[in-house]
């Protein structure tokens, strides 16, 4: 770690979605003014975004992007903060911490404010255990262990790939949630991290989400939502999805639990309802496709297995609705695009005929 | 529920293996006094345990048990707490708590004593979501719910059949760990419940445990341990790899997590490492086994699944060791002995000839 009060500050980028000024990170100052930050402007590319002074960023707008990806922009959604996954592939850090600009900074049981990105790295640098529960949770947190009965050749765990946090005041409920119980807040600190076990989908939310980018960023795509796209809000469970399935495949972990942060500000249910209505009556079926997807032996890279699963997407899932067919397009092309990007390091290491020793 | 205080007052029994005066009762009167106690003593059956008045319980020793079962009483294990199980077989009621000895009440964060058997009862009444994880934890915890992305055909969940509680202080560690952490205590209270997904396995803790008889009873047996047998401190542990697979396969739900209880003493790790040490070697090969077990379609009861599975654990365990041929006869002659001391309801209710209307 780089210091006490910034770990690997010089090996992670703090990825923000936003269509307006940043203010949101005066309260973020004392944790975030350490690390880089890449913005991503939604919306009007003329629109002005105010940045807070001291911070150390880079801004994408849409005229950006498009400079960028040419034609591949098509896969960044506009409109959307599905469009943050264009700040993971433009970042060349090896972890990628996103939050959304209506977050702030939580306090624990005891009053103290949530470092919110240390635990996070704390979740990512530690091993993950999908292959067996362990009922005192994360065995690898402070004062934890594995309990009586867990298997000892199970203990060494997997690279951790994900680090999924939570929220307190407002949850993240869906639209038909949200109208039913306008006024729950949510008030529990469960004081504890977990590995989702192999096998078992979650719904990841992209609000509060860390990851390995050398482990899994290929995978983190959000899809395509927002304009001209027949579906929103389920960005980052599309990534979820297929993220699980492909950490499940190559033997990676996924945990969620601690840091919360504060999220301020419920959105609009009627608003939700209009983006989500398709994605509540299509997850039915994208769910049980997800649950029985298998990528085969040869895919033994992130992008190999996106690509492998993004052909099923087109078999499987383009008979539900059309948008699947130009949805599995989109993942090819992302991939596409991330390549160009981030040439391999392996592959540039590699030096011609694998002479040189 | 019966009451405000003692809910399913008339429909749980609390068992209690021992071999010492039951004073840790005293701690629990509160909680416990409704409910009616089996108390299942174990090695001499002539030494007497006092039970502190006021207490309305049924005492068994092994003088009774071997009356009770005759040549069947083989199958309960002597000079170990997995004794137990013969409570959870002479009980007549639809839910069993079953407690240590040496668990006393805990306190929560906020200083107020955990009433662990009505938090065991909240958990065993709501439902179980063993399909998909919700990452705000057990959607029926109050003031939680489903999250975004939680499919909404899944939402209404399976029937939980077992409630798997957790120890402050002194936690559940093999002796291996508590050799290498002898002063590692447990104080992190984690304020959650949640379901434990389909397909994973788990170390189920005989010490803070309630279950649906109804439901599992069954499954819960707590194997061939200590006198005379090369094993021990796995009873609870076989229970929870069987009670899993059979859950998994009818439907049911498994949750682990609140409530606590003080566990006041660590036992002797020395003396747990000698009836340790196959089960450590041993679980290496047994995970794998019950991981990839698979029920036929015909074991539609909880005896058909266990009856099924003991035929596998003979054909796949045996090879390890002859001591799992004699617990797989042990498992078919503990079902036997279930039966016979609970003809099925259904089967008395039956008229001859299917004739009634």
């Amino acid at each position: 770690m780089a210091s006490a009060t910034a770990p690997l500050k010089d090996e992670l980028d703090i990825v923000i979605p936003t269509i307006r000024n940043l203010d949101f990170l005066e309260m973020w100052r004392p944790f975030f003014q350490p690390y880089h930050l890449i913005i991503v402007q939604d919306g009007d590319p003329s629109r002005t975004i105010k940045v807070p002074d001291g911070f150390d960023y880079d801004l994408y707008n849409r005229n950006d992007i498009n400079k960028m990806l040419g034609p591949r922009a098509s896969c960044i959604s506009f409109k959307d903060s599905a469009c943050r996954c264009f700040g993971y592939m433009v970042s060349k850090k090896k972890y990628i911490y996103t939050i959304d600009d209506d977050c702030f900074v939580a306090k624990d049981p005891s009053g103290q404010d949530i470092n919110a990105l240390e635990q996070h790295i704390k979740n990512l640098l530690s091993p993950s255990t999908p292959y067996f529960f362990n009922t005192l949770y994360d065995p690898f947190q402070e004062g934890n262990d594995f309990v009586r009965g867990y298997p000892f050749s199970l203990r060494e765990g997997v690279p951790t790939a994900v680090s999924h946090g939570l929220w307190l005041n407002i949850p993240d409920y869906d639209a038909p949630t949200q109208l039913v119980k306008p006024l729950e807040r949510n008030t529990r600190y469960v004081n504890t991290v977990l590995t989702i076990p192999k096998g078992t989908l979650f719904p990841m939310c992209g609000m509060n989400l860390a990851f390995d980018r050398d482990l899994i960023g290929p995978a983190m795509y959000f899809g395509l939502m927002g304009e001209g796209q027949p579906i929103g809000r389920y960005d980052d469970m599309w990534a979820g999805w297929c993220t699980k399935v492909i950490c499940d495949h190559l033997g990676l972990g996924i945990k969620t639990g601690l840091p919360y942060i504060w999220h301020s500000k419920a959105s609009n249910p009627f608003v939700n309802l209009k983006k989500e209505y398709n994605g509540i009556y299509w997850q039915e079926e994208i769910i049980p496709f997800f649950q029985s997807a298998t990528l085969s032996k040869d895919s033994t890279t992130v992008q190999k297995c996106y690509v492998e699963l993004s052909k099923q997407v087109k078999e499987k899932l383009g008979k539900i609705d059309p948008y699947f067919d130009k949805l599995a397009d989109a993942m090819v092309t992302w991939i596409e695009a991330w390549d160009e990007l981030n040439p391999a390091a392996t592959d540039l290491a590699k030096p011609p005929n694998g002479s040189a020793k």
